[in-house]
């Protein structure tokens, strides 16, 4: 039971013919309004220019009314992050952004504001992988290697971002998505959800209700 | 400077419309020939069925002369490896394979066994991965997590096995090969080889060709 708990975790951030995070407009207007949040406070650490990537994100959301500020200028980020109305971690290499989460020792400060004071908290892409139980299933390379693969756990399972389905076909041997799961499901006997590009995952206290126009596959021991 | 080293790292053990290992057959024979080796001891920890997968391998090496074993089969694991005539590590999961190198305690002796006795080394994709100086570079999904992602360090670069091109219409916004690669890149300044489906790097002492019919690709800082 998490009640204060107000989440949306995105597959991506941009789709095919859109502009960034244009398709996820109306969930975060939605979500950003129920809550009465102003200011996002943007986590950028997933690419490794953190003005440009910020300034990326306050061009989308400016224009909805919401203000952003990057988490990097920020003198203390505990506090910082302790006065956020809401949180965005974006997407990009997830090694290195649950890396430097981990180096700036914000882990269980996120995960306390999220489930104990109800900071809404917005990822996509690598910003939704690190919001689960642990990075097990991210697509991204391990440029980086974290102390753990354990993650925020802000939900208990793990998701596939930018989930796609095997290509008929293919002439490629690498293994497919659906492959690249099973092996993680067989490993652990854990549940992954395979989060297609254009939806999203919202969690409201216990209620989680998938967005956007495409169903999502569940894989499970 | 190495002059015992002899290699064989495939990019993949299958190619589109050949039977397993069928394309490297001439670059296996003229290697183990090369080196008299009569049995191959197969190391088949990246897939979770050891006996199956050596059964594989063996079907399709026996009929070409070479006798194949398994590494799980073998009461000592140590004795095994220092009395082989060469060793083929098999695809699969490469941080699952490492993992088990690890908890083995076989990263120091293969890399001895290889390096200074010359003992013959075969990898095929995550074999291949875990050949080079470390996993950081392989397309695996990181279901296992090894105490480093530091490998064998046959060679002393990264090579992305199944390297493949980027597709130019595609829809789909996950990063592309190259974005992965140049993430490395970028975070490491070291070099990684791109190595497509159906080639092979031949390392015999120190020097390195390139095998198969397709092209290398080279990205570095």
């Amino acid at each position: 039971m998490c009640a204060a708990r107000s989440i949306l975790l995105m597959s991506s951030s941009r789709l095919h013919g859109s502009n960034y995070l244009e398709h996820a407009r109306g969930q975060l207007e939605e979500l950003f309004r129920a809550k009465n949040v102003k200011t996002v406070l943007f986590v950028p650490y997933a690419l490794p220019d953190h003005d440009k990537y910020t300034q990326l994100v306050r061009d989308a959301l400016q224009p909805w009314g919401f203000k952003v500020e990057g988490l990097h200028t920020k003198p203390n980020h505990s506090l910082a992050l302790t006065q956020a109305q809401a949180i965005f971690v974006g997407g990009g290499n997830t090694f290195v952004l649950l890396s430097k989460l981990y180096e700036l020792q914000l882990i269980d400060l996120i995960r306390q504001l999220v489930l104990e004071r109800g900071i809404t908290y917005v990822g996509s892409s690598a910003g939704t992988n690190v919001a689960t139980r642990s990075i097990h299933t991210t697509n991204d390379m391990p440029v980086a290697q974290p102390p753990t693969f354990d993650a925020l756990n802000l939900v208990p399972f793990n998701i596939n971002p930018h989930y796609l389905d095997a290509e008929l076909n293919s002439q490629h041997k690498g293994e497919t998505r659906d492959e690249r799961l099973a092996e993680f499901v067989a490993y652990h006997k854990l549940p992954v959800l395979g989060l297609r590009e254009g939806t999203s995952l919202s969690v409201q206290g216990d209620c989680a209700k998938l967005l956007g126009c495409r169903n999502a596959k569940l894989f499970k021991a």
